[in-house]
C-alpha cells in the first residue's frame, strides 16, 4: 500500500510517519516509483511497536532507535534483544561520580543482587534506582542496610516468575519486545496503585480494630 | 531561636522558610518585637516534613498544605489524616468525563476492589490508576478483565501488612505522616526497581535452560 494508506490503518500523520523513517525507526517501504514506495504489514506492525515504545514506555526517540537496532540485528539472541527493550526503560543512571553515600550505596546493592542469586548485568539501571532508594531512607535518618527491602525482593521475584510463565510461546522478536514494554510498564503502574489501595484498606482496617 | 538560626539549623534559605509562613505550610514563630519572632524545635520539625512531602513525595504547595492543615485538626482521627497525606501522593483523577471504555473500567476496578473485600475510600488515587492501567491492556489488543491483577493485589496486600506491622508504636501525628509519604514513595521505587532487576533475572535463567 501506499503511505497514504498506511497513514489511515495507523491513525499516524504522514509527516509522523516520514519522521520516523528518517530517524531510522521504520524500515524503508519497497520503492514503485521515483518518491513512492509501497508498504506492507510489516510497516504496519512497527509503526504499533514504535508508538508502544514511545506512548507507553516513554522512551526516547534515540532509546526507540536503539531497541530497534536490536530488534532487526538476527545475531543478537532475543534474551539480549529483550535486555536492550528492559535497560531503555532507564531510569537513566547519571552522575558520574556520583556523591560519598550513593557510591557506597552502590557497592551494597551489588553485593545485595550476588546475594539473593540474582544474574543482572552491571548496567542495569534497576540498580542505580534500588541504590537511590536505599540513600533516600538513610538521609531521611533511617538507619537501614540493603535487607530493608527483602519482603520486596520476594515478591518482585514471584511476580517475574508469574510473568514469565505467562509469555506464550512462538511470539515474533517485535512482539516480545511489545510485551516486554508493556509488561513493564503498565503492571508496573497496576501494581503501585494496588499497593496503595492494599496500604489503604490494611489501615482502615487496623484504625476498626483500635476503636473497638 | 530566630529565623536566621532555623535557616541554619535546616539548610533551608531564609526566602523559603518566609514563604513557607505565607504559604500556610509553617505555622508562625512566638512574637518577640515588631518583625521578629521565636522559633523552637516544633519548626525544625515541621520544615523537615514539609521538605519530605515536596522533595520525596513531590507534593505541590497546595496538596502539602492540604495535610498541614489535616495535621493540626486534632479532632481528625490519625487514620484520616495518613489517607489524607496518601492521597495527595496522586496521581490526580483528571477527566471529568473519562472516554466511554475508562469510564467502564472504573466501574469494574470498583467491582473488583469490592471483591477483593478492600476498604477504599471512593476518591482514592489508586482506583483511577488501576482503571487506567486496565483500558492501556485493552487499547493494545489485550483481552482481559481486572483479575488480570490478582497476582499483583495479592503481593500487594503482603506487603501491606508487612509495612503496617513496622510502624513504631507512639509516633506523633507528623512523624506518621513523614513515614506515610517515604514509605510509600521511596519503597514504591525500590518496589519497581526490584521487579525490573527480578525479571532480567528470571528471563537470563530462561535463556540459560533453553540453551542447555
Amino acid at each position: 500500500v501506499r503511505m497514504s494508506d498506511l497513514s489511515k490503518t495507523t491513525g499516524l500523520p504522514v509527516a509522523t510517519i516520514k519522521y520516523y523513517l528518517r530517524e531510522g525507526l521504520l524500515h524503508p517501504g519497497h520503492p514503485t516509483a521515483p518518491n513512492q514506495a509501497d508498504y506492507d504489514d510489516t510497516h504496519v506492525r512497527r509503526l504499533r511497536l514504535v508508538r508502544v515504545m514511545m506512548d507507553v514506555g516513554g522512551l526516547s526517540v534515540a532509546d526507540a532507535r536503539a531497541v530497534v537496532v536490536a530488534l532487526e540485528d538476527n545475531r543478537l539472541p532475543l534474551h539480549r534483544l529483550l535486555g536492550v527493550a528492559h535497560h531503555a526503560l532507564g531510569p537513566p543512571a547519571d552522575q558520574e561520580s556520583p556523591p560519598e553515600d550513593l557510591h557506597r550505596a552502590r557497592r551494597e546493592i551489588g553485593d545485595y543482587i550476588d546475594d539473593l542469586g540474582w544474574h543482572v548485568s552491571r548496567g542495569a539501571p534497576g540498580r542505580h534506582a534500588l541504590a537511590e532508594a536505599l540513600v533516600a531512607l538513610r538521609r531521611l535518618g533511617r538507619d537501614v542496610d540493603a535487607h530493608v527491602f527483602d519482603p520486596y525482593a520476594k515478591v518482585a521475584d514471584q511476580l517475574a516468575a508469574h510473568e514469565l510463565a505467562k509469555i506464550p510461546e512462538g511470539l515474533s522478536r517485535a512482539e516480545a519486545v511489545e510485551r516486554v514494554i508493556v509488561g513493564t510498564v503498565v503492571f508496573e503502574a497496576a501494581l503501585v496503585a494496588l499497593r496503595r489501595l492494599a496500604q489503604e484498606n490494611r489501615s482502615a482496617l487496623a484504625a476498626t480494630k483500635r476503636h473497638r
